[in-house]
């Protein structure tokens, strides 16, 4: 039975963006729709009626499946297609991998995104007028710490959640990501998560996210460099 | 093999009472640590590098597993002690139930909890001062209108997925609740909630939260009571 794809979706979103790792990497085809989020049609809000990206929609010949969210979609997927495994082998794995998805969802977007990305680019999206520099400061300096408990995990570990790639590395590379489009992570203090993060930008799931550009919004010069 | 748990929780934490909710429900036994997530112990710290409440440390003979967060603790119970189900028996289903969830843990929480619960819990807990009124006024009508998204999805169900309770009921049982420890529910003016909230209030799982008190802040006078 085919499954036709659906993946409506922002291209700078973090949670977007995880979904499409997810999606590439267990070699899942999908369709694209890119949905404004600060401005949601009236046919998004059907579907998920928060508002929020990303929603996937599966159809095959006798059903339409709607999923909402990123953890939602990420967790069927996982039970759809487990292959390869992105969440754990056993319970600690898949504790660890879940605990640091909810760092990067919660803590990590809470304390670095609704500053930095804020400033930086829903300001631009919106309409919002000139970024607020201490509010960029403030930001900045958050994201050198949540690096440094990246950097932490990283000297002992080959992956954020020990020794296999997994949902943790997506949350972790989805939410740097749309940071170093706007060119503000510091890479050079930080060189376990440098490395890390060359090996994940390296993989084939990650090169749609390289060729990701939207209008008005030019990404930083290194931002699709492999060697940056 | 035995398995002890042990839940690290907050009483007026939403997220914490979600856990507590799903483990009653299980008939799942467990000990209770009190942990104030304002002032989080080293020893808590440990346990949960964020500092998040609820943590659930399963141990047995030759084995320990912590697992952090609400999300991931949920997901861990459904796949060790699927009986009963709560997250759904189809995709469609577990789809629905995460949205619910998301819905509650993020948009709710952000809409309602940042503004109610901050001023009128958060600030006492906090020694921060009194209620800021223009904040609990904003958090009142975001409180109204969830509430009236909440009536339209139960005039047409029985419980908040369907036809059957789920963690999505846990989700808005446990916010709402929190929100009626402090007397600010409008309960009069969604009847369909209100049935709803009766029938949750009244399972055995429900008892141990209206039981809870925290010193010098008194619920409000209906919190306890079946029949509010």
């Amino acid at each position: 039975m085919t499954v036709l794809r659906t993946l409506h979706h922002f291209a700078l979103d973090p949670a977007s963006r995880q979904v499409r790792l997810a999606l590439g990497e267990k070699r899942l085809p999908f369709v694209e729709l890119l949905e404004r989020y600060w401005e949601p049609r009236a046919g998004f809000l059907e579907l998920n009626p928060s508002g929020v990206t990303p929603v996937l929609v599966e159809t095959n010949d006798d059903a339409r499946l709607v999923i909402c969210e990123s953890r939602a979609i990420l967790e069927h997927l996982e039970q759809a297609s487990p292959e390869p495994d992105l969440l754990g082998r056993d319970p600690a794995e898949r504790a660890e991998t879940r605990r640091l998805q909810q760092w990067f969802d919660r803590k990590f977007d809470f304390e670095v995104n609704s500053l930095l990305l804020h400033e930086k680019m829903e300001k631009r999206l919106f309409s919002l007028g000139a970024p607020d520099l201490a509010n960029l400061r403030a930001g900045r300096e958050a994201l050198r710490t949540h690096m440094g408990y990246m950097e932490g995990l990283l000297q002992d570990r080959d992956w954020l959640n020990g020794h296999r790639l997994s949902l943790a590395d997506f949350a972790g590379a989805a939410h740097l990501s749309v940071i170093d489009y706007f060119g503000d992570v510091p890479w050079t203090d930080f060189p376990s998560v440098r490395t890390w993060y060359t090996k994940l930008k390296s993989r084939p799931c990650f090169r749609p996210l390289l060729a990701d550009r939207w209008p008005g919004l030019a990404p930083a010069s290194h931002y699709d460099d492999l060697d940056f």
